[in-house]
């Protein structure tokens, strides 16, 4: 495995200190910001998030902060998800498309009064894309990157690690929702959410000089929880069938061919940018889509380039994330799959960097 | 030294097998891509760059396509450089700044014809930027990212490599001018530019599939001349004063406060979108500014976070981007200082990782 390069560029997040201490081993980049990979080895991070309670440093996740009286009016120029019934507390999974109808982004909106929102952000530079439109459109709204680093706290524990910090009040947040939470004077918003299927929260620290308080506090609080840092887990968000944007779907894609047609209302999504482009698509469907396959054999190695598949002589879509899954005991993976072969239990073959492999399209995801 | 996990979001290139057939030891990620940074060390590949002839892989430098009759006034919204006077052929270093005049990217432009240039970027995805504007704007322009991905020959040799592919024709290429030349019945744009002090070229291929036996016509062209693979320097391009954007500037900064103020037209540059706001900046000057800083003592290990500058107590700015020079016996640095203590001569205290360190402002850059 080659070493990455770090620099001032690639930046560090208020928990850098706490993730280095914690021995994180690897690294990507994302919003160019750090992101640890890997703290003992993939498979016992999958085993340790299973069964006990993780923190992880998503700061990478930047928030993209819409504030005055147009910003509702752009948050819905942003998405074909109808944004009419969000009220403030609530988070909304929405995907982010062009006037092509092409995701630029599928973060999590995060709704904090009539007239603010923050999208906590995939792997794009969406507030370029926001601040042209504001600019473009001419209107009255601020966006900007504030200084806020979402903290994950994830794992069958979370709750009762949350707890003992900020009291039971915490259990009470539903899915999807957040509610304020004081840390050393200051009000936190701490929502029911993360990338894992396994529960937890993300806490949005806003302002760096806490980090590494609430970071100590988190692991003093949780010992006997065998809390430990983590980090988004390959194997387990596979499994779960959570989207990597930038893997597993690009600008090329409509948020119909990734499976997020459930969060498109593109008949009454009015003022989204794309949503033109989307009508023909919400009708007729899309011509490939998202879909879980297993693919038989050995543990595969990390997809670092697409793996086209195939039915026969013909390229019917391609695989953009896989991973050994110990507990299901296969090559779980994520593919993008052309109409006519993506039926669950359709064989196909896989190429992988070890050569061609049986696969199975799968009818839901493992999780 | 973390090592880095590659997936599919960390874009591979047309070259990437021949970096990994080099013997690339390390990476960063710029613009969602693989750039290696390491191949025997960096002071040994800072060597052979100043005496051979290195081929390196820098499509992470992706290019935004602006094309159609509105593509040149979408250009003078992104620059406060006066485009007026710019012919085909030419390439002009384009700070881009917001409307508030802060940098969103340091790119060269590259103009094609009347109506259509290429911006290949720094590290930020400034195609979203200008996708907003067009889109808001209504403009009359397509804006994507083509399949182009610059390929850089740099290094005193580069001259005698480039003609042996493409004609003697190539040495009559002008500094940040390009031509066109043939390759395998493709033709491909030619500049005399690149992110070194050693002379050079970049060719800007298009079409992903020729990457590879382009990479290897120019090591079979070049055995005699030692050519090898390569990558941007951080001893030499510090030694050279090119700055790193993510690294000595972000949006935070205008461009006269890194030091690009010769760049700005800002009386002229009509259409520009940050023009207003840089007005006050371009009469009376910046407030700090980047400068050459030469750190005293043992070699520095790489800035991975920002260095702050002291004089006595005072913080005066601080340091991004520092190597060790063998060259000059010294080590060299960018910082950003503010003006009670940017003048040449003026004595600095840096807080490196390794503690305190004796610093001087200089007059220029080294080389």
């Amino acid at each position: 495995m080659a070493q990455i390069s770090l620099s001032h560029r690639l930046r560090r997040t208020p928990f850098s200190d706490g993730v280095e201490a914690a021995g994180a081993k690897a690294y990507t980049v994302y919003n160019r910001m750090r992101l640890p990979t890997l703290f003992e080895s993939v498979e016992a991070d999958y085993r340790h998030l299973k069964s006990h309670v993780q923190v992880w440093d998503v700061s990478c996740e930047r928030q993209v902060e819409l504030r005055g009286p147009d910003a509702a009016r752009l948050m819905q120029m942003l998405t074909p998800r109808d944004l009419r019934g969000m009220l403030p507390g609530q988070c909304y999974y929405v995907p982010i498309v062009d006037e092509t109808g092409g995701m630029l982004n599928d973060p999590v909106a995060v709704k904090l009064s009539e007239d603010r929102y923050w999208i906590s952000i995939a792997d794009s530079d969406l507030l370029l894309w926001v601040k042209g439109l504001a600019n473009g459109y001419r209107l009255d709204v601020l966006v900007d990157e504030p200084d806020v680093s979402p903290l994950a706290v994830q794992g069958p524990k979370a709750d009762d690690l949350m707890a003992r910090l900020f009291g039971d009040r915490v259990r009470d947040i539903r899915f999807f929702r957040f509610d304020m939470f004081e840390f050393e004077g200051r009000d936190l918003a701490v929502a029911r959410s993360g990338y894992s299927k396994q529960g937890g929260f993300e806490i949005y620290v806003e302002g760096g000089e806490i980090g590494m308080p609430l970071w100590n506090a988190l692991f003093a609080a949780g010992e006997d929880l065998q809390v430990r840092a983590g980090c988004p887990n390959l194997i387990e968000r596979i499994e779960g069938g959570l989207l990597s944007y930038g893997n597993d779907m690009t600008d090329d894609n409509t948020p119909h061919e990734c499976g997020l047609g459930r969060f498109c209302n593109t008949h009454t999504a009015i003022g989204c940018i794309g949503r033109d482009a989307l009508l023909r698509v919400a009708k007729e469907g899309p011509v490939q889509q998202i879909r879980p396959i297993a693919i038989e054999g050995d543990p595969v190695p990390p997809c670092e380039r697409a793996w086209p598949a195939y039915v026969g002589d013909k390229r019917v879509g391609q695989v953009t994330s896989a991973a050994w899954s110990p507990d299901f005991d296969t090559n779980v993976s994520i593919g993008m799959l052309h109409l006519s072969h993506w039926d669950p239990g359709t064989a196909l073959e896989i190429e992988t960097p070890q050569g061609m492999r049986p696969a199975i399209v799968r009818d839901r995801f493992w999780i």
